[in-house]
Order: C-alpha cells, then structure tokens, then sequence
C-alpha cells in the first residue's frame, strides 16, 4: 500500500516522545471528538426506559450476506427494506492457494452501486480486517455513505481510510453502546460482546418485518482483558421481547467444550514472563489489543520494558493507548537503543510477524536483518496466534531461524499461548437459548462450519425448517415476523485486489498463473513467410518455468524440429497459411509432445510474425 | 506416474474375487517367498545367546544425515566406517509453497554415487513415503544394492519399484526382527517399534567406532491394534550394553505428555460406527495400515460392510492382507453395486483422499463425479488425518462440498478420531531413560523440533557437549567411542522431482515460476531494423496472468509507446544497436512502467527479431 501511515516513523518503531507525552494526558475517551456528530442523527435512550418497538408491517425485509458465509473472512451483511438499506460490516479475505498473486478478497457490490440511493449507513461491529479491511475499496463505489461504530473501530476505519486518501469523505460516527440509532427504517441498539479486540459488538435490528439479532465474532468471557464482559442482560432483554431472526458466529462451532477466558491465557503469559531468563520477543497480530494489553501487564508485574517494533502494531498500540483504551504506565515503553542498555531479563520486544511474513519485524529479526534488534541465545521468541491455514511453512521457518540463533521458542504447540476470540459449541448453545429465537441463521465461517452451528440450534429445539444456511448472495426475507430462504437473489462474486487493480484480477489470468507457477511456460516464435508458409529461418523459443534451458539443448532442437513439422506439414497447398489454425498445431502438437518428454504441460504460446 | 499398479483394476475398487480367494488362503507368512534370501547373508541368532561385542577400533565411523534433519520428509542417513557404507531410508519429502509445480524432493547423493563400491546395503525402517518414497529415484543411481527390511516394507518397496519398472534389480531382503544381520562392518540387529503402519522397526548398529540405536517414527503404545507392542526388553537390553549415540524421532518433541492410544482411538472409531445412522465414508492415508484394520474391526463389530475405493488404499490393502498383517474377516469386503442393496446402515465405505487431494475418491465424491458412490443425506464421512500443512483448505473444499450433499462431517477439530504416530514428551524421555546414551542426536523434524528434543535430553542429564543437532550433510564423527559434530561433510542439497524430470528443477525454475504465479509475465516482441535500429512495426505483446489483456487495452497502447522510445531514444548514433543492452533497457524501463501503472511485476521477456 503506497500512501503514509498516521506519522509513523519509517523504522516503525514506537516513538518513545510521542507515546509518554500523551500518557501525560488526562484520559479524554468521553470527549473523543466525532462523537457529538451522531447527536443529529441517534436518538439516545437511558436503559430501562421502555423500549419503542416498531409495528409489525406488511412489507418484506431481506437479509443477504455478500460475504462471510462460505469463507471465514470478507464478511459483510445486506439488510433491505423498501427504500432503506444498511449494511453491516464491510470485510476482506486472504487468498488460498488457487489465487497466486492475490493480495484481498471483497465482496461483490454491484448490488449496492446500482441501489446506493437507499443506503442509510453501515454499521461496523469490531476493528479486524475481516469486517473492515474493504472498506476504502467499497464505500466510494456506494457513494460514501455514513459510517457508525465505536470508538476503536471508528479510529482503525480512519486509518485505513487515511491510507486510501480517502479521509473525510464518508462520515465516522461513534456510537454509545447503550443508545439506539435509526436509520430508516431500522431501529438498531447495540450490546458489547467479548472478542480479542475491544469494542466489539452485537447489534438488535428492530423492523416492521420482524426483529434481527446479529453476533458476529464474540465469545462469553466472564474474565476479559478489560474487566468488561459482555452484556448478558441486554441479550437476556432482547429475547425477553421477542427475536425472529438470530446471526451468530460459526467459526468455532465445531469446537466441543467452552472458549479459554483470556484470564487464563493472561496467567500462561505472567508465568512465561516470570521465568524467561532472557529478553522476550512476544509476537502477536497487531489488532488483539487485548492479548496486546495482557503483555503491558505482564512486562509491568515483572518489572520489564517494552519495545515495540512493526509499523502495523506500533500504530495499533498508538490508536488504542489514545483512546484510553490500552493501558500503559509512563516510561514502559522505551526505544530499542534503551533497551540495550538494560539487562536482558528486563526487556520485552512487542512485535508484528505472528504469520511468519517475511517482511515483518518477526520474520526479519529472525533472519538477522531487522536494525535495531538481534537475536541471541537466551532469548524467548512468543508465537501468540495460531497459523492461518497457508501460512504453516512461514511460521515454522521463522521458528527454525530463531532456534539457530539460539532463542527458544514459545507457540501454541508447546504452551496454550493463543485462545481463539470465537465461541466454542457450549457458548454458541447459551446463546442461543439468551436469545430464544425463531429463525437461526449461522453466519461468519464455511460451509461446515454453519452446518455444525445449525446442527447446535436443531438440538436446542430450532426447527430444521426455520433454519437457514446461506450461501453468499442468498437471502432470508421476513415478512409479519415469518421468515423464508431465496437463493441467489443478489448475483454476487469474489473481486480479487492485486496491487492497484481491483477486479481485473478474474477465472482467466489466475487459471494461466497456476498453470505457469506449476510447469511454466513456452513461447515459439516463428517467422513464417506468407507466400510459401513456410519458416523463413529456425523457430525461436523462450521458456521460462519449465526446465534449466541450458541443460535442455537436445529437447530444444527437437521442439524446433518439431514445429517446423507442424507448420511445413500441411503447407503443400499453395494457399494464403491460415494462422490461427498453425497457431493452434502448434499448441497442441507441441503441448503433447513435451508433456510426452517431460510429463509437464506449461503454457504454450505460439507467435506468428508474417515475413 | 505412469505404470500400471500390481494388478489393480483401473476403476481402483478392492475386487472381492481376489481378496475372497485369498482370505480362503492359510495365512503364509511364515513362508513368505524372499525370506530365505537373506539365509547366505544374515546370522540368526536366537534371543539370549550372548551377542558379539565388535572390538572398538581406531577408524571413524561417520554418521551423515542426507535429509531429514532440516525438515519433516525425505530421510537418508548414511553411515560410514572405513570402506563401508550403510544406508537407512530412502524417504522423499512434500513441496512447500515455495516450490511450485515440484511433486517431490528428495535427497542428493552425488556423494553415494562416487562411493558406490562401498554400499553394503540400505535398511528401511518403515513402509511410509517419506522413508521409502526415494527408492525408485535413488537405488538405480547407486548401484542397485541390497535392501533389507521387515516384510510390510519389503512389499511396499517391491510396489514402489514396480511403478517404476526397477524391480528384479536391487535384491529386496526380508528380515526377521530377532535376526543379526551384518553389512560389513556393521552388525545390526532390530527391534520393534509402534507407528501407524506395522512391521516399523528401530536398529541397534554396533561398529568399531561404538554403537548407535536409531529409532525414528515411533511412539510407545501399550494397547496398540495389533497388540505387538514395543519392544521394551530389546531396548533396555541394548541400552544396558552401553549405547554411544541415539538417534531418535523429534516431530512431536515440543508437544507434552503422552501420545494417544490406538486403542482409545479405536473406542472412538467404534462410538462413531455404532451412532452413525446411514453409511459411513471412512477416509484415511493408504498407508495407516493400523487405522484400517481399526476400521475392518469396527465394521465386523456393528456388522458393517466394507466398499474399498482409492487405487493406492486398495493396493495397501491388497499387500498387507496377503501378508497376513491386515485381519479380514471372509465377506467383510464388497463391491460397491453390492453395497447399494444393503441397508445403509450396514455400509462403510474406505476411501483415500484425506488430504483433499483433487483427483482422490473421497473429494470425488465429494464432487459428485465417482462412479460408483454418491453421497446424500445421512451420510457421516470421516476425515482420519491431520492436513499436511498446506492441504488445509482443499480438506475444506471437500467438508463443504460433503454438508452440502447432506452428509456430516466427522474430523480432528470435533473429534478426536486420529492420533500421531510420532512420540510426544514424556514418551521420548522414555526412550533416553532406557537407552542411556552417551551422546544424542534428535533426527526426523525440522530444525525446531530437534531443539526441543535437545532440551528434553539436556534436562534428562545429557550433557550438552554431547547433544548434536546436525544439518543434512552434517556428520557426527565417532572413534574409541568418542563423538564430535563436523559441518558440511558432504555438500547436499534438495533434488525436485516435477513430472519425469529428476534435479532438472532448480532454483532459476522455481523463482521464475513464483514470479509468474504472482504477477504473469509480459512478452515484448521488437522486430528491429539492424540498419537503423527503428522498430520496423509496432511491437507485439503477449501477456499472460497479469492483467485481462482485453480490458487494458489502453493499458497495451501506452507499453507500445515506452517500447518505442526505449529502443528508438539511443539510437540516434547510426552505429550497430546493441541488441543486449536494449533488451536490458526493455526489461527495466518497461518493468517499471507496469510496476507504477498496475504495482506488479510480470516478467518481462524481451525479444528482438532483426530485419
């Protein structure tokens, strides 16, 4: 991504001057500025208050997940009705092995583009990636609506808006979690849900069709990180009135048993903090803030400081430490320099690279590259995040470095060093019953996972018929508090990012990608007089990705025997060459003869210049 | 691989013909053929006989791993001792996602190839791919020496060699795990071993320069399926002896406590044979010979068939039953037409394809495209296999594809239905207790892993001078008992296998190739005038997987014009153009172009046809 970050400086370390100054500052979380900006349009309402609830209307709502319901990532949810639209979330997703060359995946908006007359806002219910990372790719293209979410979120959304030159276009209003805010037709009030980063949460969507619960990404921590567990109450509450529709989280619905409390994980960080004998590199993602304050703890019990290194974690320690949501005492975090001065059972590098990149500050530590920081023995390397499926040789290569420069390292196969931020079967089951739903409808993970969610509603009493397993661009539409499932009503697709382009990445150019990345490819070139339709002199060939060219010369001059062959053959006719059927010979002739020599099938490209 | 398979039908499902008639057979192992082979070679030695101590003499034995010791695949160790070398295993090794298109590695052995008069023999300890996979590349090369193993083994090898038309060369000898063999100077014996495939086998290798216990893939099992458990006694015999060096497997050294049963994962294999309500599709490696005779065992046990479908499981099936190492009961096997007149309930079906491969039964199935089996509700399929890193989201691919037909979906992260076969913590300090030697030296893993096994053995008391943790082509020299680690002994390396080619994949290719899967590459075709060094026509370009050529074609314009001015800007001087250096500036100036317009970067293939 080429634009600056948030005056970050280039090395991406944190900036000692600028993090203690602002710890110098009283904490200003109430008077966050953009906050009075919802004040036009929410309505606040003290709790208890009795609720409004809307009448029950005669027209449909429909609820379309563009995203996040065949993949874990690009989540993003479509709720319409008549004139109103809003939309919740707006995510990306990482590329499997069948896309090389993909850097993201987002949903498909034509939808939206050709309807963002009715958009009356999007709703964002947490800060990762896969419920923001598409958002400066989208909110353009739908004609900048306004954006409302809670303090943290909103701070991540600017930042990659900023990103994008994009800041200041689309509105950020925060949002209070006890208020509730109309948007159109849509009443929506808010509760707060445990997830690895704060300011997560639920929302209650009340319409004339009916009345909408949506968890995306929660757990029940009844310890978090920040003493706030989730709002059971108004859960409680909100079935008390009546919920057609639940959404909840799949992702770990087919994980028996009950999440770790990050209580836990908060106590297996202090014991390895206790007994390191060296420095610690403690590498994590750099949006679990919370798992991010669990080392600030750790590093303050045992009288340790920290350096934090990686432009991504140093701007999401500077955005979460600004809205008083990270706490850090002065003068814990310190300069690597500094820190080189002080014994080494005093130190702890907070660090970006959990995935093995090869880029980041981990993977460059461990090559012996990164500027400030190098690896010695005695040192304890951290791995806090489990592999994303892909990623398995990265880490483990950046593990292999580290032990051979003496570090030991600390991942979730030797110690319980990660707790996934999502709910295993017995909380996925209690929320369930909190909420007492009509209709189920899993959400946010492939496939089988929704399958073995709605297996867990089934068993709770959920009448297979009113549940709903979607695909992307399926609907489940409400009318008079009942509800129904239509497939493909909106026609969605993956849009691939690649560098700059947006969707001009599709099925074609990731087909010859894969095709060259496994038996590369082959150019012939021929120069072919258009009289005679023969070859004016040798074929020249270029292959990349296929053999070692030098040590190939017998294949090679047999392939230009070949070719001339294919082209001379049919050529006793003194008529005009048609080129596009030698072109097609060639292909296929010699497609078939270096797959018979080498059992390889690279891409074959034949070029034809008329002499 | 092109060979037809021992006899295997080429729809590959087990035919009941042959394996009724079999099963009608008395069980021959005793008198399997090639047994006696080894009579004029080996010394059988009954059990309690006094053993043969060699004297120490004052030579060096080398101890060299080719492969095995940088990652988890392609195991090769060499042992040398004056004018004898000892080969044990011949394993190749999976691809990472760095080495597209290749379809194995495996080790180099330019060094045996010079030394080939000094190869006494190759022990293989277990029939699975990474220690037997190599045979049909590497024997040929070597001087096709002898290779003697236990029975399973043996007819794996034999299979193996087959496909590859080498059998009939290499002299395959079948041993008897209580038999002395001696190779040389070497004086082997052997021990039995617990590993998901039977006949595994650890050696005690006694030379002048001390005696060595190489133990790999192994994990202690009291109740294992073929109630041959471990052999204990062998191993504190041997230990009490005075063991200098062992060797021994390190894949799950970071993992604590003990491994799984095979027989609590039996009792899970039953519950979910007794539960399932319709047919249950049974997916696993071929080679888990343990796991398939779980499966044989629970089917007898609820009165299930069994449909054997996977070319490569049915052959497994095949060697091992006529072995007398897979226990069937008459009748149990069917064909899957007979199959579809049973009840489903009554039905298992055993397939390959547990790691999602595309072109395996199970994702088939999955597919809709098998022949004989179509999936439908009620269905249960179990996974029982962890995915090699990398084929996570092709088994995810399949588990999707499986609910969506109906079926359920029974796999590790829901149930605990498949155990290691590599030794955990507490059972690897078992093995140091008996063994009590005097140097270690962790093998089988990559680098991390091994320095886990280090700790466990430091912590057990040896010292760590006498722990060596080696690279492939590092050697452990030992002489009068006495050990010490040299590096680079023999230079080594990874040979790919992509199609028919052997080695002739290198890193060029595969850099080549990753660029293509990246970002495509981009083909300039400049006929230039050699008088005046003028494009004589507009340039050609041919690009594939990078962007779709039809929508930039504004894009194609603007590249013809940068060509035009590279070429054409320096070549006011009327002297002879300098076809290398303009190709150069091609590359470059044209790479640059595309990387600011698009921020990829194909590769740029210039070529100039003079005129």
């Amino acid at each position: 991504m080429p634009a600056p970050r948030l005056g970050i400086s280039p090395n991406a370390e944190l900036v000692l001057s600028m993090i203690t100054k602002r710890q110098q500052r009283p904490q200003r979380r109430k008077a966050e500025p953009g906050q009075s900006d919802t004040a036009a349009l929410v309505q606040r309402m003290d709790r208890g208050l009795s609720i409004q609830h809307p009448h029950t209307g005669a027209s449909t709502l429909r609820v379309i997940p563009l995203g996040g319901v065949e993949e874990v990532g690009e989540n993003m949810t479509i709720f319409e009705y008549e004139n109103d639209i809003l939309i919740v979330d707006m995510g990306f997703a990482f590329p499997d092995e069948n896309m090389p060359g993909v850097d993201y995946i987002i949903p498909d908006t034509k939808y939206l583009q050709e309807n963002k007359h009715k958009i009356r806002g999007v709703v964002i219910t947490h800060g990762h990636l896969d419920h923001i990372g598409a958002v400066p790719y989208i909110l353009p293209k739908i004609g900048d609506p306004p954006v409302f979410t809670m303090p943290l979120t909103a701070a991540f959304v600017e930042r990659r808006l900023e990103e994008f030159h994009l800041l200041g276009r689309s509105q950020i209003h925060r949002l209070d979690i006890d208020q509730v805010l109309n948007l159109g037709t849509f009443s929506l009030r808010f509760f707060r849900l445990n997830h690895n980063i704060p300011d997560s949460m639920g929302l209650s969507i009340r319409t004339p069709a009916g009345h909408i619960i949506y968890a995306t990404d929660w757990k029940f921590d009844h310890t978090p990180v920040d003493n706030k567990p989730s709002e059971f109450h108004k859960i409680a509450t909100y079935g008390g009135e009546g919920v057609t529709l639940l959404m909840s989280d799949s992702t770990n619905a087919e994980v028996p048993g009950y999440s770790l409390s990050e209580k836990d994980l908060g106590e297996t960080i202090d014991r390895v903090f206790r007994d390191a004998q060296g420095r610690i590199v403690f590498a994590t993602f750099s949006t679990l803030i919370n798992r991010i304050q669990q080392v600030f703890n750790s590093a303050t019990k045992y009288d340790r400081k920290v350096v934090v290194t990686g432009r991504s974690i140093v701007a999401s320690v500077e955005i979460a430490f600004s809205l008083g949501i990270l706490k850090i005492p002065p003068k814990l975090i310190i300069r690597a320099e500094a820190a080189r001065r002080l014994p080494d059972n005093k130190v702890v590098i907070l660090s970006t690279g959990s995935q093995g990149e090869e880029s980041a500050s981990l993977a460059r530590m461990a090559r012996g590259e990164h500027k400030t920081i190098t690896i010695k023995a005695g040192d304890t390397v951290v791995i806090s995040a489990s592999p994303i499926p892909g990623n398995e040789a990265a880490v483990g290569s950046v593990m292999n470095n580290m032990t051979r420069l003496g570090a030991r390292v600390i991942y979730n196969k030797n110690l319980d060093i990660h707790s996934s931020g999502h709910a295993k079967q017995e909380d996925l089951k209690m929320m369930i019953s909190l909420v007492k739903p009509k209709y189920f409808m899993p959400i946010h993970g492939e496939h089988h996972m929704l399958v073995a969610h709605a297996e867990l509603a089934h068993n709770l009493g959920v009448p297979d018929a009113n549940i709903f397993i979607l695909d992307n661009g399926d609907a489940v539409v409400l009318r008079e508090g009942t509800a129904k499932k239509m497939e493909h009503v909106i026609k969605t697709g993956l849009v691939f990012i690649d560098g700059l382009g947006v969707g001009d990445v599709g099925e074609v150019v990731l087909r010859d990608r894969k095709v060259m990345a496994e038996d590369g490819m082959f150019v012939v070139i021929m120069q072919i007089d258009r009289k005679t339709g023969k070859l004016a002199n040798q074929p020249d060939i270029i292959s990349r990705g296929f053999v070692y060219m030098k040590e190939s010369e017998d294949l090679l001059r047999e392939v230009k025997h070949e070719v001339r062959k294919v082209v001379e053959t049919k050529s006793n006719k003194p008529q005009e060459p048609n080129w596009a059927y030698i072109r097609s010979r060639v292909r296929d002739q010699i497609g078939e003869f270096l797959f018979q020599r080498t059992e390889r099938r690279p891409l074959i490209l034949p070029v034809i210049i008329e002499v």
